[in-house]
């Protein structure tokens, strides 16, 4: 399973912060602490602490990219990107990958011990927004000591948090890869959460959120999963993948799904409940929907000047991150005077594209990092 | 709320025929009778009955599409086409609107008395295709004493009928009118409907189907409703229409709906509810994923020569039946050298264009009719 690319057994870790009740403070106004941030590290940070990468996770992503766990079959959600010689090359970078608060993958989130309580949060969890999100990791690379990330890299709501790492922590930042992503998220894609997240608290035990330790509200968050692989696939990799193509090979003039495309969605859902919690789903479907950095002042104050370079991806077949929606960030960019390069991959992917073509996009990283990286060492 | 333009008040008609039970053989092999077709009418059938149209409905349509029903404040659903003088001119053709069988504006259904028990279908409802409904549309025709249709025209899961009655009696047929449809469903299409079934299937109350007299799936069609909507607008029209405005002006930090996006999708599921049967929904968007008319040999086999006149309209931002499937149907007709004439109509509307561009459409279809009407007309 392993070969020499890949960076063998890795450990999720875990830094707590916030250690008194509610002591941070979140866009809504409301507090929260203490505050667990999981993640994983790939590399070896140098010296003067100049080659720390950041890699931010989508919706349902978490801190385990790269390698394997003890017991896992798979290696992380990345690990073609992550690894030595990759595009993110573990003998020259170090990574760093923190699970989102919000999420249920070991940082903290509706999942997590209330301490006021004992008990899970439940919706008694406040509403975080990816500005918390980023500020929160912020607190951890503190904490590892990092003065400036050399490259902040995500996709999708990754690539929000790229973006908000830029409008938070601008002199925390060298460069940005935003991929697969959007300024603001449009109505469609505010639609497309808010009926997952309405299947999801449809279910009858989905019970207010207090579901935990009894049964959860499966069907809903299978439900909810299936919408957003729609949303992932594109129309021509459906085509290509499953075309009509029956399980049983005749219909079955029932309601039992018998479409290959049908029992892939079913697949999908059905594991997906497995791994994530559905209060998970719907803080940080709402934390996507939150997300506006529009007009681009938001991104970049009027009266601030940044030095930090872009590397914008997008994908042709990306229907639910279009590609124009990278190119607004382009054309802002631009707009101020910020060296940043575009790229739309010619992919017939759809979104899931992001996690899928990683020779186009190791080519485009790879170059990109040993550039930026050069020119710092240079200054030196 | 009349004027000159629109016919007035109308009355749905019935039609009941296989009048033994089980009489009609569908394409499942199983067998249903009674049964009723629900279907209006407006105009008048000419002396020798050259000038009938018949107009197929979409998923969530009835036979209501012009005119007002006594108590109505709205008219029939493509008032904007059909009156005198407007596309479908009434002062000269005939036109015939039936609701589908498995719906439930009229037309049995699942919701229809099981004559073996007395008691509502539910699941015990056959499992009808496409074909089923025009072969049961066909009994209406000949109980008409039409021998042919001077055009069949239905945009949606109505442009499948279209190709369906093509397909199935080519002989009864002058010219054919499909909108914004496909000669095949596609696994995308298939994907949005049965997460919308599961939705519905999720629902408790949905209790196999047997809520009649009990409390409704609501929230589970709802939630399909919710979905239908998404994709039948566009992007640019979602942004156009909603952008990101809130209903409040500020955000509410909570899970309940705040996006003016997500107030319409509720608005629309829940007054879907009160009007459609959710066993309906199931039904009826399986018979539109078994729809298969491809390749085109199935539409008109090779040793057929058919002398059927076709206009196939599409619009540009139409992504939940793209442009490429109307091109499609196109393609195979000049293949078979049949006259056919093709337009894709630029609207932002997405898939409700076909119900919204009545301008375009008004034109397209009015000159294609006189056209057709007046060469048989001159043939005689």
């Amino acid at each position: 399973m392993t070969d020499d690319k890949n960076i063998g057994i890795v450990e999720t870790k875990y830094y707590t912060f916030a250690r008194s009740p509610n002591e941070m403070v979140l866009e809504s106004g409301k507090k929260l602490g203490p505050i667990t941030i999981a993640y994983e590290t790939y590399g070896r940070l140098n010296k003067d602490k100049s080659n720390a990468i950041l890699v931010a996770h989508a919706l349902s992503g978490d801190a385990h990219i790269a390698g394997f766990h003890k017991e896992d079959e798979k290696p992380g959600w990345w690990d073609n990107m992550i690894g030595p010689g990759k595009a993110f090359d573990t003998t020259k970078y170090f990574i760093i990958c923190p699970n989102v608060i919000g999420g249920c993958k070991g940082s903290t989130g509706p999942s997590s011990p209330n301490p006021e309580t004992g008990r899970p949060y439940g919706l008694d969890f406040p509403i975080i927004t990816i500005s918390d999100m980023v500020n929160a990791q912020k607190y951890l690379i503190d904490h590892l000591g990092i003065e400036k990330l050399l490259c902040v890299v995500g996709g999708s709501m990754g690539g929000m948090q790229v973006l908000q790492w830029v409008a938070s922590y601008p002199d925390r930042v060298i460069s940005a890869i935003p991929i697969a992503t959007a300024i603001k998220h449009s109505p469609q894609q505010i639609a497309f959460n808010e009926v997952g997240r309405q299947a999801i608290m449809s279910d009858p035990l989905w019970r207010d959120g207090n579901y935990y330790g009894r049964s959860k509200p499966e069907r809903g968050l299978a439900i909810a999963r299936m919408i957003g692989h729609i949303t992932y696939m594109s129309d021509q990799s459906m085509e290509e993948k499953f075309s009509r193509k029956l399980k049983n090979g005749s219909y079955n003039f029932s309601f039992i799904p018998e479409f290959e495309v049908e029992g892939y969605l079913h697949y999908r859902g059905d594991n997906f409940v497995k791994r994530f919690d559905a209060n998970s789903y719907l803080y940080i479907t709402k934390a996507i929907d939150y997300f506006d950095l529009s007009p681009g002042e938001k991104l970049i104050p009027n009266d601030k000047e940044i030095n930090i370079k872009f590397l914008v991806i997008a994908f042709k077949s990306d229907w639910l991150y279009p590609s124009y929606q990278s190119r607004e960030i382009v054309k802002f960019l631009k707009t101020r005077d910020i060296d940043v390069t575009y790229c739309e991959i010619n992919s017939t992917y759809g979104h899931d594209a992001f996690l899928l073509e990683s020779k186009e996009e190791t080519h485009l990283i790879k170059h990109f990092l040993n550039k930026i990286y050069s020119s710092i060492k240079n200054e030196r």
